[in-house]
């Protein structure tokens, strides 16, 4: 039995579940970052192994069952069956879901098992808040409130200025008068897709401020996701010098995903200590070497800086497989590092149940406490 | 045995061998992307523990033989027998060679074993057309001719512009106008060796015209080389653009070598569906790491993107170990995945020949398929 | 028992211990780059476990002793015991000491055993000589004669540009004039903390000169570190053209640390003959991890360019397990190779006392030779 076996998870960063059966394109779609089910074997990839793997012997088949005799079984069960079984087996007690991209139909992780809780994509905000004031500064006010407003009944806010404009995002907050210009213009141009790198960079402000007045860390996709980014804007070291003027906010910021670029995070997290790192998305995708990476974080990245997610989206296989490539492969990591005598059973405790889920707590004094152990 | 024993295989990226004896000092320059020979061992290294012990043998030596002996037995069975004894072992059934770079003499390893197909270098098209015609347009017009034609004879194109002006190719193909410009400024300094960012790109885009016509790749060398590149330009990421660019093209892109980059470039061969991912001259230059390499490519990278060559060039000892490391390397690489039950033998498999011949002959259609397993 | 058991080391790169007790914060302060003890448990980390580890047993503890225990009985045996047992149980024969920064009061380990040679801060020597000559042409002087006169002493020079305008220094020198223009608004403003990119590019062209011409290499700071450096402009491969511009000027270099820029670094040490790799203050750190991050420095490294260092600072523990961790960890990585048969043990052996101490003894042919094996 692994040390990691027993660990009740907070996956502190996931989306919705598509809520109806996908038809094949569209599972092989859930299997990639690419824009498309395009012209590629989805299936056949370090994600497609672990989806074999570990979810078939979940729908009652033999591990390596065949991409057509899974999406078989799939279909013959219903989502709603797949989904219950997929998730009630990871042990995951909180979801954080980031409400900012859900399927639809969409269903939360929390309503099938586990409780749930929201992160507010503060992006979406200023887009939901755009055009209704008459004025730009009442569109910033507007943002204000209404980020408030989201945020006392969540437990993160994040962030996807990776996506827009990169991380190299300014140490210094703008001024509200070059925020107002910047929204005057975004708003004349329709006030539709926010990609104006001063408008976001008054955004993740303020979003810092409020977090560090209610407590929720501001959450930043970094590393790999779809096609529509630009790899070279979204390593976490772009963030180096607001993280050194945000250092005593009082705030706490969360650096999600990080791949490749997970060494770069975990030296974020050990020079500020307001920095955490996380690595959902990577743990699903690269599989087997799951522990290989998790080793790479753990070179450098206070153990304490450490939170497990799985950024789950559409296809619950994919919250599946991050919480049991994460038992699998973190145990296993432990496991060696027991039997070549570098740390003691408590200690190695300690750190599963802190990166599982303590850590996450701790960052997050509006929750309980998970089950104790 | 391992799964990869039997896989015949496509050195799809490969140079000519010396046609002569080497001195102690031009084999020595064979082991290294240093400039010269130099002031170092150039034996004592990943690479030169390699040699000893992988090619040594082939020698009828034993396994980790002193250079010296090595050197001796070499010259004592003489270039000719060493390259038949060396090629032969790798069992690779097709070589598509770069003749834009030569040893002088040179033999193609086609003319030894397996069959030999062109690899054109755009850069040395363009370098050889340069100041036949009368004007700049007249230049670019001769270019598209040879570069027809010499396509007309080829398996793939390939771009050394990482080694000219970088990778930082953009999207968007220069104008017509543009590239003549750059044409004339090229022209009036001698129309030697092209360095200009801007025919460069012309070059490029041409090139993709034509290979997605023909069904051609177009090759880029990425990261590692000699060293007169700058190993910041070379990070294949800086494509990112580029291949957004030309995703719909029709065209198909080969990313070469990649290390230290590998896992930038199995980002871009998992979100962009006509791009794959070469570890050729990694294998050799790393030896016994190699698995760690291709593990690490294997995160992200669709396993039908990825590509085996060896770059072998100069000494047929690299066309040798790029086969038997990644025969012996994946082969173990496979098989731990196997005792660990990550896939079953079919998928291992499926791997195993899609990464040796069969993702390269899908590129290139001309091609009859490899030797049916 | 390893092939490294009983190598003589050279600490090639290391600095003076606290010459007293520290309080429980200074010792967890000791155990991060943090800017201070800060909120998190410094002990919970890879280096927290090393110490509990590799240190408590030569404190007569445990392995795995508790972090109170350890430091009660730290205090019951005194710093000067301590110090004693761990610097003793490192089998360093010379500890080269960059006296740019010392902790006070502070003990040389050469004063404890073995033997120590200084190595001179640049910029220190700049510092040192500002506002004394009352021109900026006299200071420019000044400091080539300070220097010339410390260097006579040294074994090693050392530049901490990393920390202050970043590793991109120009290949060529500036010019005499262009130096004093930055020299003069240096002084006028203050002449303290050197920061000017111009001025450090001049100093640090002299430190090549003075260094080619006495034989001293010049250690650059790369890589990871302090709060206060920004990571993305300490990557190596941002000296590559000052590499280049330099590698015919007779002088040796030396990049430090590197993490997580080794695999950079190992190619820079790979194509320039006078570069060597060192791993110091990242084996302490990165602790169980310390042979993967070997293994991909050696990937592409000569084995001839690669040194031992601890960077040990402050806590005697970092001195030690640099060099048990470097025994251990280097120790399995060779005994895996031999057992896998890719290197024989005549080799193993010279791989492993080259990067203990006899690459560093060849770079400095002012010192006799390590203790012969």
């Amino acid at each position: 039995m692994a040390v990691t076996d027993e660990v009740p998870l907070i996956d502190q960063h996931c989306h919705a579940v598509l809520a109806r059966d996908p038809d094949r394109d569209e599972f092989a779609g859930g299997l990639t970052e690419a824009a498309a089910a395009g012209t590629r074997d989805r299936w056949h990839s370090s994600l497609g192994l672990a989806v074999r793997r570990w979810c078939a012997p979940v729908l009652d088949l033999p591990a390596h069952a065949a991409p057509e005799d899974y999406l078989d079984r799939r279909a013959e069960l219903g989502w709603r069956e797949v989904t219950d079984r997929l998730l009630r087996a990871t042990g995951v007690e909180r979801w954080f879901v980031d409400t900012g991209y859900a399927p639809s139909p969409g269903l939360e992780p929390g309503e099938v098992c586990g409780a749930g809780h929201e992160v507010v994509r503060v992006e979406q905000v200023m887009e939901g808040v755009a055009g209704r004031p008459d004025s730009p500064a009442a569109v910033l006010d507007a943002f204000r409130d209404e980020l408030r407003d989201r945020a006392a009944g969540a437990v993160a806010l994040k962030t996807v200025v990776a996506y827009r404009s990169g991380l190299d995002v300014p140490g210094e907050c703008p001024s509200d008068r070059d925020a107002e210009q910047a929204a005057q213009a975004w708003l004349r141009s329709g006030g539709t897709r926010l990609t104006d790198p001063v408008l976001h960079a008054w955004t993740i402000h303020e979003a810092i401020r409020v977090g560090a007045e209610l407590g929720l860390p501001l959450q930043f996709h970094t590393g790999f996701g779809d096609d529509d980014l630009d790899l070279r804007e979204v390593d976490p070291l772009l963030l180096t010098d607001f993280l050194r003027c945000t250092r005593d906010s009082g705030a706490a910021v969360v650096l999600l995903h990080c791949w490749p670029f997970h060494r770069n995070a975990a030296y974020l997290a050990h020079v500020f200590d307001h920095v955490s790192v996380d690595i959902g998305l990577t743990l699903p995708y690269v599989g087997v070497r799951a522990d290989d990476v998790l080793g790479e974080a753990l070179e450098l990245a206070p153990f304490d800086s450490v939170l497990y997610s799985s950024d789950g989206n559409v296809l619950p296989e994919l919250h599946h497989l991050g919480a049991v490539l994460w038992r699998h492969h973190f145990g296993r990591l432990l496991d060696s590092w027991l039997a070549e005598d570098v740390l003691d059973v408590d200690t190695a405790e300690r750190l599963a149940f802190g990166v599982g889920a303590e850590n996450a707590a701790r960052l997050h004094p509006r929750l309980g406490r998970p089950t104790a152990r």
